[in-house]
C-alpha cells in the first residue's frame, strides 16, 4: 500500500480565527498552531472560542510536538486550554516563545510545559517529521512558515505572511528558500487566504512609518497613537518618529505594556536611550514633547484609549491640543465601537487621524500578487487553502488553478476534514470531531447550545418566574402564585399586567383535576397559560419558569 | 424684543437614524420628519427606537403639521407610534405618501390621519410657516428639501440629498431654486452631514446602471439582484437591463414586493410590458431568461436572499448557474451578516458579485464637493449640521467655515437642544426632553434602562433561581432549597456544582438568627452567599434570584 500523509485542519477554515492544523504521517502527529477565536454576537457571554481537540486527546501518545508560526492570538490563544488537556512540547521562535510564556505563567503551566526556541533557518526533528523554520513577513515580528519534510515529501505551511521588501527588521521573507524547495519538489502547499480577495500587493509596513514622520513633523500637539499591541514593528516606528522629533514615549494599556516588555527584553524593539518614560511622568513635559502609545485601536470598552475618550483614564485627560492617530483598521464587527470612540474624541476637541486613505495602517497578509509569487516559487503538486472564510478559500483555489494546479489537486476542506495525500493523489476522506469549544469565565466547554439558546431567549425578552406553593396532600394552591420578572417589563409601571398575570397563573394552576396531576403537568399547564397571555398582550415571549413547591 | 425662531432637533444628531426636527416661530410649530432608528447591539430584544416626543405632546395644540422629506425609514419609521400620541396632518410627496399609507394601514391609523400630497415646486401654508417643497436627488425617488419661509426669514432644510447630474427620473436637484433662495437671503441652512467625511462627489446612480448592463450582457446564468427595497431607481435600472437583454423579472421579499407595488401604481416605476412575472412561474424559463430582484442586501436573517443562501426559500434554489449581484454596501454593523450570506452562496457554487471596486452601489448622500455647492448657492447666515454622528457634525461645521461662515454662526447641537435664532444671532438656549424610546413587541416605552441592564446580565451569564420554602412561624426551611438555572451552565454535566450550590444556599438560609429575619434579609443573605460561591468556582456572575415562600 502507498504511504499516506494526512492533513487535518481543526480550525481556521470557514472562519477567521482558532487556527490549528494536524499533520499525520507514519503513525505520528505534529500540530501547527493552536489559536483562539473571538465569539460572534450570537455567543452571548462567551469569552473566547477554542478548537475541539478531542482527536488530539484520543491520539496523545502519537503527538510529537506543537509548532507555532507566530504570536498572534488566533495562532497561540488556545494554548493554555489545550495544554491542560494534551501536553505537547512547543517549538517556536523567540518572540513567539516570549508571548506564549506570559500565557503559561498566567495559567500556572510553566513547569509542566516544554517550550523550545528555534530560529528561522533551523530544522527540528520531531519523530518522522523534520520541520524547517522559514522567515516570513507579517504584522508581528519573528513569524515563520514551515517546510514539513517527511520521506514521502515536503509540505509548505505558510502561516500568516506577506511579502515586504522593506520590512522594519531588515529581513525580507525568505523567498530564496521557498524557491529552492520548489525546485527540490513540494508535495503540498497550505497557505494563508486572508487577503486573497484583494488584487495587487499589500503595502510595506514602512509606508506607515512615513505617515508617522509626516504627522509628527512640526506638530505642536501631544500625539497619541493606538495600534494592535502585537505589532512590534509598528510601535518601533512610532518610537523612531518620536525620537527623531525629540519626543518622549509612554505606553498605556495592559497588553501594550506586556508586549513592550517582552519585545524589548528579547531585543525585538530598539528603544533609543532616554526615550521611554513612565506614563505618570510624561505629563509634566510640554505637549509637543509627548507621545503616548495605547491599546484600544478596535474601540474595546476597557482599553486605555476608550477610557481616555470617556474620561475614565486615570492618568490621561484628552482635549484640544491632542492628536490621536488610529493606526489600525476596524476588524469586521468592530466598526461601531471604533466609531463610538472617534466620535467621543471629536466631542472633546481632539484631532483624530482615522481615515483609510491616509495610509495609517497596512495589512499583514498577502494579496493576490504575493500569493501568486508563493505559488510560482513553491510549485506544489497539491494545494490546500487555509486561514479563510468559504469565499476566500474558493477564490484562493481559483488563483491556484490560474497558476497551473489541476482542480482535482486542490482541497477545499472543512474543519475536521481528513485530507489524505499519497505522492500521486489527494482526497477528502472522512473527518474527525471538530468544532467550537466555548470558554466562559473559568469554564471550558461547560456552556453549549442549550445554555446559549436560553441566554439568547433571556436577552431578547427576559423571564418570568411563577412560584406555585401547592399542598403535597391534595395539590391545592397554598397561596396565590408569586410572580418575579427580570428583563421583561418595568414592573412598577405595569401593575395591572402583573395582577392579571397572577390571575392567569392561579386559574391555570387550579384548573382541571388537580389531585392526579404531577409537578411536570402543573408546570406545563401554567407555563403555556402564562406564555400565551403574555404574547397576546405584549407580543413578547419571555422565558416562563414555573416553580412548584410541594409542602 | 426681537422676533425669535427655534430649531429643536429631536433626533438625528450624534446618531444615524430617527431624524426629527422641530421648527418653532410665533408660537406655532411644524415638524420635519419622524424617523426610527435600528437598535444597537446593546439594546437587547428591542425592535426599534423612536424619538422621545414629550415636547410635542405637551405642545400639541401649537403644531401645524408634519413635513416629510422622503420615504426612508429613518425619516418616516416612527410615524405610527408618534401619531398615536400626537395627531398631526402630514404633508409629503406622492411616493412618500404611498409608503406612509402602508404604515398607517398596518397600524389602523388611516381614518384618523390627514395625509396631504404635495409636489416639488409647491408651497404649503401651515400657520405662520410657508413650506416650499424643492426637488432633490437621493437614493429614493420623490425626495425633497424644504425652504421654510417665515416673515423672520427663510430656513433651508435639505433633508437627505446628493447632486446627481444624470438621475434616473431625469430630474436634477433644483439647484436653480436653491440659488435663487440664496440671492433672496437664507437665514439658516440645516443640512445632511452623512458623507461629509468623503472628499469629492458621489457617483451618479446611472453608474450602477452601466454595471448592470455590463454584467447582464452575454451572461448565460440566472441573475439575482439584491438592493435596498426603497431604491426605486435602482430596481428600475435592473428592470431596464433585464428588458434590454430579453429577460423577465420576478420580485421576492415582502418589503420589495410592497414598494414595487406602490411605486408602479404611482408611476415611479416604468415596467416594460410583459417583463414582470410571478416568482412561481419564472422558474419554467431558461436560466438566462430570468432576473430575480430580492431583499436581503444586508444579510438580514429573514430576508429572501438569506433564505436562498441557506436553502429555506420556498421558490428559489440557488447553485451553479446563478449569479448574485449585491447592489448595496453593508451598513456599519452589518458586515458580518452580509459576509455570512456571501460565504454560503459561494459554498453553493453561486457566482457572487460583491466587490466594492465594481461600482455595484453608489451612495445617496452628498460628499464634500456637493455640500460646498449647496453652501455656496444658499449662502446662509447661520448653519446647523444635521443627520450625522459627532465627527460628521464637526467636520461639516469646518466645511461651512471654509465656505465663509463665522464659527459663532454654526451650531453643533444635541438632540433636544434649543437653537434660538434672531435675524442677527444664533445661540444654544437650553433644551427640551429628548432621547430614545424603545419599541419592543407591542410595547412602546415600557422597556427602559433597568430592564435592559437585566437583559444584558441574563444574556452574559444566565440566571439561578433559589426557592426557599420557610415556615411562617419560625422561619425554618421547610425543605431543601430548589435550584433552577437557565443560561448558566449545562446542569446535567454539573451535578456536583449543583449539589454544592444547594448546600451553600441551605447554610446561608439557616445561618444567624432566623426568627427575627424578614424576607428581604433572608433573600440578601442567600443571594450573596450563592453569588460569591458561583463567582469563586466559575468566574461568572449569573443573576441570582432567591424566592422566599412563607407557609
Ligand atoms: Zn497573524
Ligand atoms: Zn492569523
Ligand atoms: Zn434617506
Ligand atoms: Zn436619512
Amino acid at each position: 500500500m502507498a504511504e499516506k500523509m494526512k492533513i487535518i485542519p481543526l480550525g481556521g477554515l470557514n472562519e477567521i480565527g482558532k487556527n490549528m492544523t494536524v499533520y499525520e504521517f507514519g503513525g505520528e502527529i505534529i500540530v501547527v498552531d493552536c489559536g483562539m477565536a473571538f465569539p460572534g454576537d450570537d455567543l452571548y457571554g462567551i469569552d473566547l472560542v477554542i478548537p475541539d481537540v478531542s482527536y488530539l486527546i484520543k491520539n496523545r501518545s502519537r503527538i510529537r510536538g506543537l509548532f507555532l508560526t507566530h504570536g498572534h492570538e488566533d495562532h497561540i490563544g488556545a494554548i493554555p486550554y489545550v495544554l491542560k488537556q494534551v501536553n505537547m512540547p512547543i517549538y517556536c521562535t523567540r518572540l513567539t516563545a516570549g508571548l506564549v510564556k506570559l500565557k503559561l505563567e498566567e495559567h500556572g503551566l510553566i513547569k509542566s510545559t516544554k517550550l523550545i526556541t528555534v530560529e528561522a533557518g533551523e530544522t527540528v526533528r520531531a519523530g518522522k517529521f523534520n520541520v524547517e523554520f522559514i522567515h516570513v513577513n507579517h504584522s508581528i515580528a519573528d513569524s515563520v512558515a514551515f517546510a514539513i519534510h517527511t520521506h514521502m515529501g515536503t509540505v509548505v505551511h505558510t502561516g500568516d505572511f506577506k511579502i515586504d521588501s522593506t520590512p522594519i527588521d531588515g529581513e525580507v521573507i525568505d523567498l530564496a528558500r521557498l524557491g529552492e524547495l520548489g525546485k527540490e519538489g513540494v508535495l503540498a502547499l497550505c497557505a494563508d487566504s486572508t487577503n486573497v480577495e484583494r488584487p495587487g500587493f499589500t503595502m510595506s509596513e514602512k509606508a506607515v512609518g512615513h505617515t508617522f514622520k509626516r504627522l509628527f513633523a512640526g506638530c505642536d500637539q501631544r500625539i497619541i497613537v493606538t495600534t494592535f499591541a502585537s505589532n512590534v514593528h509598528r510601535v518601533q516606528q512610532v518610537i523612531d518618529a518620536a525620537a527623531e522629533n525629540g519626543r518622549k514615549v509612554a505606553v498605556t494599556g495592559r497588553s501594550m505594556e506586556n508586549i513592550m516588555k517582552v519585545s524589548t527584553e528579547l531585543g525585538y524593539m530598539k528603544v533609543p536611550k532616554n526615550t521611554l518614560m513612565d506614563i505618570a511622568k510624561i505629563k509634566s513635559l510640554p505637549k509637543n514633547k509627548q507621545v503616548i502609545v495605547t491599546t484600544g485601536s478596535q474601540g474595546e470598552e476597557m482599553s486605555a484609549l476608550y477610557r481616555m475618550a470617556f474620561s475614565t483614564h486615570k492618568q490621561i485627560d484628552v482635549g484640544p491640543g491632542d492628536k490621536v492617530i488610529i493606526s489600525a483598521s476596524a476588524i469586521p464587527g468592530n466598526e461601531k465601537t471604533v466609531s463610538r470612540v472617534v466620535n467621543e474624541l471629536f466631542r472633546k476637541g481632539v484631532e483624530v487621524c482615522y481615515n483609510r486613505s491616509d495610509m495609517l495602517h497596512v495589512s499583514g497578509h498577502a494579496c493576490q500578487e504575493e500569493l501568486k509569487i508563493i505559488h510560482a516559487l513553491t510549485r506544489p503538486r497539491f494545494f490546500v487553502p487555509l486561514h479563510g472564510e468559504q469565499r476566500m478559500l474558493q477564490i484562493h483555489s481559483r488563483l491556484a488553478q490560474d497558476m497551473g494546479i489541476e482542480p482535482t489537486h486542490v482541497a477545499i476542506a472543512e474543519n475536521g476534514s481528513i485530507i489524505e495525500l499519497t505522492t500521486k493523489t489527494m482526497k477528502l476522506n472522512g473527518s474527525v470531531p471538530s468544532g467550537e469549544v466555548f470558554v466562559d469565565g473559568s469554564g471550558v466547554g461547560d456552556v453549549g447550545a442549550v445554555v446559549l439558546r436560553d441566554r439568547k431567549r433571556l436577552a431578547e425578552d427576559g423571564m418570568v418566574v411563577v412560584v406555585l406553593p401547592v399542598s403535597a396532600q391534595n395539590g391545592a394552591l397554598l397561596s396565590p402564585p408569586e410572580i418575579i420578572t427580570r428583563g421583561f417589563i418595568y414592573v412598577k409601571e405595569s401593575e395591572s399586567l402583573m395582577a392579571e398575570l397572577q390571575n392567569v397563573a392561579m386559574e391555570a394552576a387550579e384548573s382541571g383535576s388537580r389531585k392526579r396531576r404531577d409537578d411536570g403537568e402543573l408546570r406545563g399547564t401554567v407555563k403555556s397559560a402564562v406564555s400565551n397571555y403574555l404574547f397576546k398582550t405584549t407580543k413578547r415571549s419571555p422565558m416562563v419558569i414555573p416553580v412548584v413547591t410541594r409542602l
